[in-house]
């Protein structure tokens, strides 16, 4: 049933956010690093050249907290939602570091982590790992132009317009409070049939379940074994489909479990309906909110599953239902055993 | 410059390569598996389903080849061009084995073996590479629809109905034959102000100088040092500028350049204007064509430098230029010292 481990040896020296108007003035705001303009244009022309603008940004703030310059990277790992990947292309250009480019709709931040681990345990001495989104962007090549007005159903979810970068390099390199990466398990494409691209949870809960039952298997552990179990974005429906499922599976999570969509916005309050999602909302929520908190001690061991819902607008218009992702990545607290 | 070069300790057990009617009725046609109806659907309803077919079938060849089925690859990594790269999402989705979506537009293939080579260099027993491109589904994402009958400049490439998949597993495991992925240097996102979608050759050329300029200096090693020099679809007008800048600077590599684009077809009788294209372009004529050469020994040690232009058409109607990227993997015949 695919139950290899990947033992690694990495930790995260540095991470950091940038995000929007609205995820800055969100419960975790006072982490992200915010656009002085606020318009949520970051200085540029367009919404997708603002995506890119912020991978920028990230990656430039958390080079700065590393105390590195873009020649001590070996690899960036870059990767968002919009056509071709084009915000990672283009807002990564200038650092002319070694680029490898992925997609995994909203789990690409783990898989980046994944691979900048797997490097940086054996092959490279730092890589980065940059993922995006941007609500405006995100509307008009999904669904419609802001413009247009569409109402969006209780189900839907917000794009969070955000980027989060990260500066993994072997463990052994670190300082000995960076969080660690100590193992981490890649997701398999899962289809259970849903075909409603305004119910993402309800598609990538499924994928969620099929990461978490192996890793546990592999490891024969059980959500106690840790203190946190956080998934990307299944938002409120795919969350409570998660927890209800995995309960139903006698491998109960509902006491550990949190999901960086319903973290960085105050949902109800907000009208931000199920909550956020994007290649940018796991990845804040990680580099502002969870990763000083390991660094704190307020947690010492997590579990990260990076969840991604890997339709296109041409697939859901063609009929197809939602195939999805979720890749899980193992985080110690760099001064916990 | 980023000179970092990854030793590996790779080979490519089994390959394969699936193909269109114009791939299949070009000169490395006899190598490629075709579809029996030879309308290019390859039994489903539309381009981008036909697309993800063509990924599945290749993988399911060379799973046969390698005489394994997919319990035994511990990861995928597949992209294509599709928006979304739901080519790979929908066509990997059977095998159930863990994925990674990965996007370099037509470099993709090197970026997958590079990835490969590096998980079982160390961390994993198997993994398969599969990347795709569908001539018509590209039409109609990139430029026209076919039905407009868009006229295409000379400069223009063809977008290669194909895909290659490979069977990656550590040097030690593989039988003595296999062809060996002995280093490799990922490239960096480069772009020199070309703004014509229609000459990608042209954006791509100086990626492909960046990366071989770098891995030249790495090894100290010139052209001479190797049988091929293999670029991955930089067609007719990237060719020339591609070896006219290199040896201006000093480093002439003509006599061993070949381009993936200008093997596939034969481009002037075919009316294929630049030469191919599409990620499925390098990944065909490795599978098909170079891989068996290496495996009898006609070729012994080569470079394969994949490229890719990353651009998107909103980038494009958004008056930027074309960012491109260029991966090179080392290859030696198993065989060979």
């Amino acid at each position: 049933m695919h139950t290899t481990l990947y033992p690694l040896s990495a930790a995260i020296r540095a991470a950091a956010a940038v995000g929007g108007s609205k995820e800055t003035a969100g419960p975790l705001g006072a982490a992200i690093l915010a656009d002085p303009q606020n318009d949520d244009r970051f200085g540029t022309p367009t919404w997708e050249q603002a995506e890119a603008e912020l991978q920028r940004r990230a990656l430039n703030a958390a080079l700065t907290r590393a105390d590195f310059s873009p020649d001590d990277l070996d690899l960036i790992l870059g990767g968002d939602l919009l056509n071709q990947c084009t915000a990672s292309a283009y807002g990564l250009l200038e650092f002319a570091v070694p680029y490898l480019g992925l997609y995994g709709a909203c789990s690409t931040c783990a898989e980046g982590l994944f691979l900048a681990a797997m490097a940086t345990s054996g092959h490279a001495e730092a890589a980065a790992v940059v993922t995006s989104s941007h609500y405006a962007a995100a509307e008009r090549q999904y669904r419609f132009p802001l413009e247009y007005g569409g109402q969006r159903p209780p189900t839907a979810q917000w794009t969070v317009t955000g980027s989060g970068a990260f500066i993994v390099t072997p463990a052994k390199a670190a300082p000995a409070g960076a969080p660690r990466i100590v193992d981490a398990m890649p997701g398999r494409v899962v289809e259970m049939g849903v075909t409603d691209a305004n119910n993402m949870g309800a598609a990538m809960a499924p994928a969620a379940i099929d990461t978490l039952t192996r890793y546990f298997t592999a490891t024969h552990t059980t959500a106690a074994d840790y203190d946190l179990i956080l998934t990307g974005d299944l938002g409120r429906e795919g969350s409570a489909l998660l927890c209800e499922l995995m309960e139903a599976e006698s491998l109960p999570i509902a006491d550990r479990h949190r999901d960086c969509g319903l973290l960085i916005y105050d949902c109800r309050a907000d009208d931000r309906h199920a909550g956020g999602s994007g290649c940018g909302c796991s990845a804040v929520v990680l580099a502002a909110h969870i990763l000083p908190r390991l660094e704190r001690g307020d947690l010492r061991n997590i579990l990260f599953l990076a969840t991604g819902a890997m339709m296109s607008p041409d697939s859901v218009k063609q009929g197809l239902a939602i195939p999805a992702i979720a890749h899980l990545i193992h985080l110690r607290g760099g001064n916990t055993k």
